[in-house]
């Protein structure tokens, strides 16, 4: 037996996000036939709304509103136009400028190299990135917030080697210990880091 | 710094959703402006459609398209009109169904008796499973598939005491080791409902 159509579609679209299987999807669609109707007429506008009316920006690659390109970052000439913050998606803006420390620009990768799965540099939003750079003389610091892990840490290489030579710092977020956190809670890695950028006090 | 309106307002509705915090909500929200876009707008029209084109079931409580009330199963004049299986939601039907064991009717409580939270007998679909049975004097046999918990169990036994004196045989699933699992992994309770429901070989 199988559920009435409506449900059983909405079922099948709910599997279709990251980690959720049938179980919980057929639970989420349940729930959503007990939520208030102007909720659920929100939800499925808004899933039409943010792909219909979202693109990425033409100059660093965010996510930006359609009307909006390019994006309000860099649409700012009160910004510092000397800096770029590299990172790997926008939630990684999002969670930079929830900072408010840091007040320079952006460009999203969208990705990052990743030889393993055969994402080269081609495939992700870098080949503007140098573009940007030749444009726009007055960059001088590419500042690498690519992911700690061996796919950012390859990507951030990479932009190092490129970058280097045409006379742009390139610089990588300092490793180390979280704040806050527990010496014998870090792991192995963290700890040999935070050794070797150990600072004078 | 907020997120672009479309952005916010599709991470806005997935917090709408059980177990699903703001970081969850954000990644699926990044994610669904990865996916297909007739993906995302099936999703979109299997909301609006699963709360308009869907109801409860005037017999059974169960839910069913609008265009087929009362529901496929009642309508089924071929499967044992005798005998009425109660269970607390649609699913409890699916799972029952998906066995193809069972034959008779069901009546969905959409609830269950839960004095701790406040839902009486009335606040469920309770009341219709009693004028059903007070108009079709053919049921003759009540098999309650309420949960196997203290809400599940009082639902249970209000059910029992309510429906035996009107000559209505009342019955329960049995309690008991689940097939393929091991004894010692077993609760204590589930151990002591084995033993007591102990058959004959």
């Amino acid at each position: 037996m199988e559920y009435p159509e409506p449900i059983a579609k909405l079922i099948a679209s709910y599997t279709k996000l990251p980690g959720i299987g049938q179980k919980t999807a057929t639970r989420l669609a349940f729930y959503t036939l007990g939520m208030a109707e102007e909720d659920v007429i929100d939800f499925s506008k808004a899933l039409a709304s943010a792909k219909h009316d979202l693109t990425f920006c033409e100059v660093c690659g965010n996510i930006t509103e359609n009307t909006m390109n390019p994006c309000v970052i860099c649409q700012d000439t009160s910004r510092d136009q000397t800096t770029v913050f590299v990172v790997e998606n926008a939630r990684d803006v999002m969670a930079m400028e929830n900072t408010r420390d840091y007040h320079g620009l952006y460009h999203v990768l969208n990705g990052v190299i990743s030889p393993s799965s055969g994402t080269g540099p081609e495939d992700i939003n870098l080949p503007s990135l140098i573009r940007r750079l030749s444009e726009h003389q007055e960059i001088d610091e590419v500042i690498v917030g690519t992911n700690v892990n061996a796919e950012g840490e390859a990507t951030a290489m990479y932009l190092a080697r490129l970058l280097k030579p045409a006379g742009i710092k390139v610089t990588r977020l300092a490793h180390g210990l979280a704040v806050g956190s527990d010496i014998d809670y870090a792991d192995q890695l963290t700890l040999i880091k935070a050794v070797q950028g150990r600072t004078e006090l």
